[in-house]
């Protein structure tokens, strides 16, 4: 069983396995993963990850079974299992938890495409949509605290399977980061009486510089403080909390957004290793004046020097306002088409 | 003119370089040392860097010359510019200043170690009793708020260039993983009454089963809520806020259990790549009932998914009581003397 221990002093949990499964020299490098040539997300290779919890599928098809455009499954390596009781307790001067949540890989296609960006925008769509239902699905569950949607993209950002997927990790209580966005925001709506992600959208939009793509409910901008190269936010237009009301906005032009977002980001960076981190939210909280959610795209250019996280202190070589300019001339098609 | 500009959402402030010096493509792959056998650290190529701030060196030699044991310099890239005003002002909705600080590189030894461990602990201590010169002549300056001494091991660690050497960040703001430690701590105080850092010491050394090596005066352990495999953290036993007066525990005792700690985790993970950073009280405060000073030890194993800087959510899959007893069992010697 993981445990979940809470940090006093930074005030951060942290996710440690308790099993002896490996050998300091196994950590001595950083793993490669497998590139044999099989992959157990592929249509025909359904026997491989667990069973599918949910999938979009032809209704004539069996579970498991090929005839899949989406499937949702358990990690099954997974970083908090579903079964058990939080027991919350001390262990002497630190305080920890049973390590109790889910852990689901949404394998986003049949296809061994490498790229989100190769489906087309309906496709994306239906990935969106998936992300918000299993949201909601994992919500009812009265131990959870946050569902956290992230996706890795290339080794260099801790994908181990380049076959085009995205994880959720359901956990009992709200990472620091969230927590600590959140604080911030709800500051400055005692203060201003405004939410500062409002806010900032409307600041970008007025200043036109950090804009990558204005639509009409979505903007998809490198904002102000940014930590990294690159670093590009994709946020709602009009105040919303939780991503799980993202139908009222429109699936079909986030998805557009999002698509075309990324696809600027690969022409401009030839095909980066990323991540992609959805900001919602917690499950525990209903509609929020104070919050917004949006999501964080981290190309993974430069060497990150531990010291920046053992800090909280960044240096980012290149202005946000540079890194925008060079992605609102990139384009936003496919180089090559899907098929 | 480097920027420092703030995100009011996480409360943290990020370095931002203003001048377009690269295109994107120079972003596209990560940035790896030239390896073409000169090296600017090497006695005899005093010249290169920029010139010495401070050295320890044979009295009958000139600054920038050979002759010495260790040297100062400014950083030829520097993150922040020591000369100037901060002009703290908006941009519309957000807050920014001048990028003035300090960036010095302390270069440890003229030959060519590449690890301060090949350095004996006498050296180790003149390495250390530099770091507290600089913060003392540093914090002078009515203009500076911290200093941060970290070193990068290793270029999955982020660093350049393999000669052994330290680097300091002087910056007219506390970095914001500091601020929420001394914000953990105080909260701790005042509840509590004593130095969550002290209660720490004592629990750790009471279970036993995450200390590394204990001395008479400083301890080091796998911290119990570790974010990264092998996370190694040296701390005095007894209260003190700051490192600037480490001379009076000792720091030769010190530099002795540096030295070891880094050779056990030399030998448990093969010379990993690692990053250290002082934590230390800022330069603004006197003496803290609240903050304790401690160095923190991350080796680079794993490539970190970057979801979990984007959210403050950390995975370990080594316990750190397996670490430690690893790093308990590998040896403290080197494997070959230095010279």
């Amino acid at each position: 069983m993981p445990e979940l221990r809470r940090d006093h002093i930074a005030s951060r949990w942290v996710i440690v396995a308790t099993e002896r499964t490996a050998r300091p020299n196994d950590f001595a490098l950083p793993p490669t993963p497998p590139q044999d040539g099989f992959c157990p997300f592929c249509e025909g290779n359904e026997d491989k990850p667990p069973p599918e919890i949910v999938a979009l599928r032809n209704p004539e098809t069996a579970p498991n079974t090929p005839g899949w455009r989406i499937r949702v499954v358990a990690n099954k390596y997974p970083a908090l299992l579903i079964e058990g009781n939080l027991d919350k307790r001390p262990h002497g001067f630190y305080d920890m938890m049973n390590g109790i949540g889910a852990h689901e890989v949404i394998i986003e296609t049949p296809e061994h495409c490498t790229s989100i960006t190769e489906l087309d925008t309906k496709r994306v769509e239906e990935v969106l949509c998936t992300y918000r239902e299993r949201l909601i699905d994992l919500k009812r569950d009265q131990r959870f605290a946050y569902g956290l949607v992230f996706k890795n993209v290339g080794s260099a950002a801790g994908a181990s399977l380049e076959h085009s997927h995205s994880q959720i990790i359901v956990t009992p209580i709200v990472p620091s980061l969230l927590e600590r966005e959140m604080d911030g925001a709800r500051r400055f709506f005692e203060y201003r009486g405004r939410c500062i992600f409002c806010d900032m959208v409307s600041q970008e939009i007025a200043e036109g510089s950090r804009i990558v793509i204005e639509d009409e409910h979505f903007v998809s901008f490198t904002p102000f403080a940014s930590r990294f190269p690159f670093e590009t936010w994709l946020m709602p237009k009009v105040h919303q909390s939780h991503f799980e009301n993202v139908q009222d906005l429109g699936t079909d032009e986030l998805a557009d957004i999002l698509r075309r977002t990324l696809l600027k980001l690969e022409h401009a960076l030839e095909n980066p290793a990323y991540n992609y981190v959805l900001h919602t939210a917690p499950f525990t909280s209903s509609d929020m004046e104070t919050y917004h959610w949006h999501i964080e795209i981290i190309p993974r250019l430069t060497r990150v020097a531990g010291f920046e996280w053992g800090s909280g202190f960044y240096i980012n070589p290149v202005p946000p306002e540079t890194a925008a300019e060079f992605l609102r001339q990139s384009p936003d098609e496919p180089l090559k088409s899907a098929e």
